[in-house]
């Protein structure tokens, strides 16, 4: 199960309704992992109103650095210290090693825990696997944004699910071989080779993309695939777009959703102009491009399972 | 009329009540001026909550370089910036030309105002006047932390205020001349040589200081004598104190307050380990040592005139 925290929602200045942007994602398999995608001001407030540790985090993703992404990442950075953190924190960005070391070096932190700095490619159209574990894997791809930027995506795994009445017609117990059959793909029993493909569904892993400040951009495109929720910039109705920003309209999300052919549609990144009277607006906006299209809020929820639609929780 | 806004009123890690340390002050008088003392994290959510604009701040003032009390300069530049600001931003503060170099090369900043960093001594015993304007000095003094820090001093410039019925008493009426004498001293007038003490008496100008983070320490006592208003760190209370920690105790900031006869005490930098229901047992701790104290809270405001005692105003 994966759970979508909107932190932060605003765009460059914030309001009283929306903090500067950073998503938390709770994945849930055997045990919980916390990542979070940008890090703007106030994200440890936010954190503790979503009822979040700071010291569940692993991993930050940093989308580029200005100020209203990455902010909150010096504070952040100093409580973890106070808290006597001991396991290594990874950041990830482009520049990152660059700028993180300009961080640590800011104020006197005196940090006591390693901090990992992960340089992600920012050129070119080239997709690039940068963090994996056993249950999910994370990609980047270079965006359309003033200074060097890049999306995320977070994909689970693919997983093996064994169907059961294939598995009763073959006449044999289910067991530890099946585990190893899972591993290995084919097994040998009784005599007989068995090919996973005999007894097995592939079960799509869950996929989100995040792309933090861009242009409409076809690495996002194909980035967000079939995704099952899109979070994307969306700083301006269609009447307020402006070409100089290096931002996406409501329509430019809605249609880059529809070429991906993603499931769910999340606008974020809006600005401070829009009110929460507007936000009616904007998703029929989108609609008109992609019919499941949706405006964030701050400290709304979506929580996404295998099984099941995506589920929103308001906040409140 | 000064109006102090507590924005932020907790130690190093924030909680869900008390953000980390910023302190506006508004003073008004022809016209009306915003420093700002410390500039935590989410400084700008507590700014407009407040009614304050950011655009107003012509001066900062940092104790020290610990992130809880410089972290929301990052942001808050980024937003000046982005608001087409054009006017000078002072920030003063020790080692301040390196610290603000940091941040202003921290990000892809690309500023277009200018920010000038004045560098305050952080060593010694000696009171040091480092602002001054038409109406106003700032006062700066070494205090007792973990890294360099100081503590500020707002002190409105005393005036004379004509008595009347003195003035009446020389038969002479009131006109020009008056404003002559306030800023000569003396004046001949109608063969007559006039001294401003002969007509006037002078009103003492108000007069605030804030500790930011020290132990105990006497160049506060010296800094604070007779102010109208002592912000002081408290951050344990007397049971939990601990030697170790470069802090004061409620305790430690009453008696500073006896030693220095403010009219009033505030004490701010509150652990969060203390809930709202422990206030009242951090005000009668300090009560015990000096009477006239309170514990801040986050949006709180005090209105100091020269003519009245100070007013406070709690949020909500």
């Amino acid at each position: 199960m994966i759970v979508i925290n909107f932190l932060g929602t605003v765009s460059g200045i914030p309001s009283k309704e929306r903090n500067h942007p950073a998503i938390a994602l709770e994945y849930h398999y055997y045990k919980k992992e916390t990542l979070l995608f940008d890090c703007g001001e106030c994200v440890q407030k936010q954190l503790m109103l979503a009822k979040i540790s700071f010291m569940d985090i692993e991993k930050i993703f940093i989308t580029h650095w200005h100020a209203d992404h990455f902010a909150g990442l010096i504070p952040l950075l100093q409580t973890m210290n106070l808290e006597k953190r001991k396991k290594e924190l990874k950041i990830f960005g482009p520049e990152a090693s660059k700028f993180v070391n300009n961080i640590i070096n800011l104020g006197y932190f005196g940090l006591r825990f390693p901090v990992k700095a992960i340089d992600v490619p920012f050129e070119g159209n080239k997709i690039s696997k940068i963090d994996e574990s056993k249950e999910y894997e994370i990609f980047s791809v270079p965006v359309l944004h003033t200074v060097p930027s890049v999306a995320y995506c977070f994909k689970e795994k693919d997983r093996w699910r064994i169907d059961k009445e294939k598995l009763e017609a073959l006449k044999i117990k289910s067991g530890r071989w099946l585990k190893k059959l899972k591993e290995c793909g084919k097994i040998e029993i009784k005599g007989k080779n068995i090919k996973i493909e005999d007894i097995g569904r592939l079960e799509s892993g869950l996929k989100v993309v995040y792309t933090g400040d861009t242009k409409p951009c076809d690495n996002v495109v194909e980035l967000a695939k079939n995704a099952d929720v899109l979070i994307h910039d969306a700083t301006f109705s269609e009447e307020d777009e402006d070409e100089q920003k290096y931002h996406s309209s409501v329509r430019d999300a809605a249609i880059i959703a529809k070429k991906a052919e993603v499931k769910k549609l999340i606008l974020t990144h809006i600005s401070r102009r829009y009110q929460s009277e507007d936000v009616k607006k904007l998703e029929e906006e989108a609609k008109k491009y992609f019919e499941n299209s949706m405006v964030a809020k701050d400290m709304m929820k979506i929580v996404l399972k295998r099984t099941n639609s995506p589920r929103t929780l308001q906040p409140g």
